[in-house]
């Protein structure tokens, strides 16, 4: 699984329904329409209807990597669907966006849940396919597979060694590209970095898939060798500090989080740290940040007020886990 | 006491024996009958022969505060007389060099103490006075009670507030002076500054140690009033931080560690941290100093080892406390 390299594995599927125009042409009704079939294909999955949340339920869902920052700013009936991995946006950019998550480096396991759900879609809702075009979808860039295939990276050896500046180069020419944390155009927190197909026409999903595992294998190994190298008193030091500000610390805000959160993963990949798993800390990871962690709160917290309660938070999750 | 303003307090007195030559001119022969007139006088107090001492055992001694820097660079025999509270530079600038340390604001107590010492030295040793001038000695500056008192301060929230800068030209008005840890010259690490008389002529030792009380309690309010205002959020997440660093790091250097050290004693005095009491910090902060802990390991340490040694001895001392 590669959890000490690999912190997730994505894939994810742009389909539209052939009855109705596409977002930027749609109306409310005939979204609301979509949103209902979508439902009655998958009856037993939970379904959340987003107009119905306040903005940081759906921020929290951001967070948790379940919907994309812009399904929340699109303004029309929206809808999630859920079922364990797997989650459904109806009407972002395309009628559907599916995507299946999982841990590590899942790719194979997440194409085989992902293509399990949309032969459901396909089979029981009419979805636009063009023979020579393959799937059509409302951002050119996603015609053909409509898949986007992604892989979340740890790379905290290679960002000090700067070896990482190198990557997006070799990355391009292989039709791949990396970005930060929350997709395009966010910084690359906490060491984390997405590395995803920009191709969707001319080539089919498991050439895709096989491709970036290929490279992602690559990084692992090289990323592997630069933490032998920097093993030591020096980083032993460094992360250690940033272990006692995390148990000591009376306010920490979510950007420093990223930076004690990436110190103290490199701590257990290096086994300096041995108090939790790779799971455990990218799960806090998650918890606390600011929209997900204001809502567990169950208050209305100022910035101040939101970084003692990540400290208390964090806290308490280190004392469960002792 | 006033240990959570004052670390300790010191009454030092300069005196020499009228039949040999100041130190300037004195032979080694002279030295050394010097040194065994002294001892005879307090034949039960443990004497040290500073000639046997390599390096590291002498700078120790300095960060104990029981000789000066100076003593160690002279080169003539010379001896430190030991008896508790009190102990007596032998051939340092003036022959005799008699100092009292009591920890916490006790300059009556430490003046009482050196003022027996001194009755002894005086009554069985000719030593070198004036009708007119009082005590003489080496450097004009001691002339008269040859007598310094001096109180070391622990000032964190005064120095914040930068008021620390106003009480230099205030001080000199009475005839005071500021200086860092080790004496003239030396930066004030650790937030520690010592408060002295400058003036050892034409006022009596009493008149000049009251003096002096009463200043230091005029810094001592507001020392705490500064404390006050300072408290909350963020100089708890400062104090704490600083906590978690001397728990977690794993090098730590003497400069950084005076910092800590000052964080974590102003956390004892505004009652963040109760796992330990002034004293106990104190001594830490004398034992994990360069020479001192060098000395302890009964290794050579090169000043990584050395570093590393320092966190392992903080670790050692932590879980003593606990």
């Amino acid at each position: 699984m590669n959890k000490d390299v690999v912190i997730s594995s994505r894939i994810r599927f742009a389909r539209n329904l052939t009855e109705y125009p596409f977002l930027s042409k749609l109306d409310p009704t005939s979204a609301s329409e979509i949103i209902e079939k979508v439902k009655n294909v998958f009856p037993n999955y939970s379904s959340i209807n987003f107009d119905k949340l306040n903005l940081l339920e759906m921020k929290s869902y951001v967070e948790k990597h379940l919907v994309s920052p812009e399904f929340i700013s699109i303004k029309m009936p929206k809808c999630l669907i859920l079922n364990y991995d797997l989650s459904i946006m109806v009407c972002e950019e395309d009628h559907i966006r599916l995507q299946c998550i999982k841990s590590g480096l899942s790719l194979d396991e997440a194409f085989a849940e992902a293509c399990e759900a949309d032969d459901m879609i396909c089979g029981k809702l009419k979805i636009a396919f063009d023979e020579q075009r393959g799937f059509l979808t409302h951002c050119p860039t996603n015609i053909g597979t409509g898949m986007r295939a992604s892989v979340m990276m740890f790379l905290p050896a290679m960002t000090m060694n700067k070896d990482i500046s190198k990557i997006a180069p070799q990355l391009s020419k292989f039709g791949l590209t990396i970005r930060g944390l929350y997709g395009e155009g966010t910084e690359a927190d906490g060491c984390l970095y997405q590395i995803s197909n920009q191709i969707t026409l001319g080539s089919n999903e498991e050439e895709t898939i096989n491709k970036l595992n290929d490279i992602i294998n690559q990084i692992i190994t090289k990323e592997r060798s630069a933490r032998d190298i920097i093993k030591g008193d020096k980083i032993l030091d460094i992360i250690m500090r940033s272990y006692g500000i995390l148990n000591y610390a009376h306010i920490i805000n979510s950007k420093e989080f990223l930076k004690l959160y990436s110190d103290i993963r490199l701590g257990i990949a290096l086994e300096y740290i041995k108090d939790f798993t790779f799971e455990e800390i990218d799960s806090l990871m998650i918890n606390v940040m600011p929209a997900t962690l204001t809502l567990h709160s169950g208050k209305q917290l100022n910035e101040n007020e939101r970084d003692i309660y990540r400290t208390e938070y964090i806290k308490n999750f280190l004392n469960k886990t002792d």
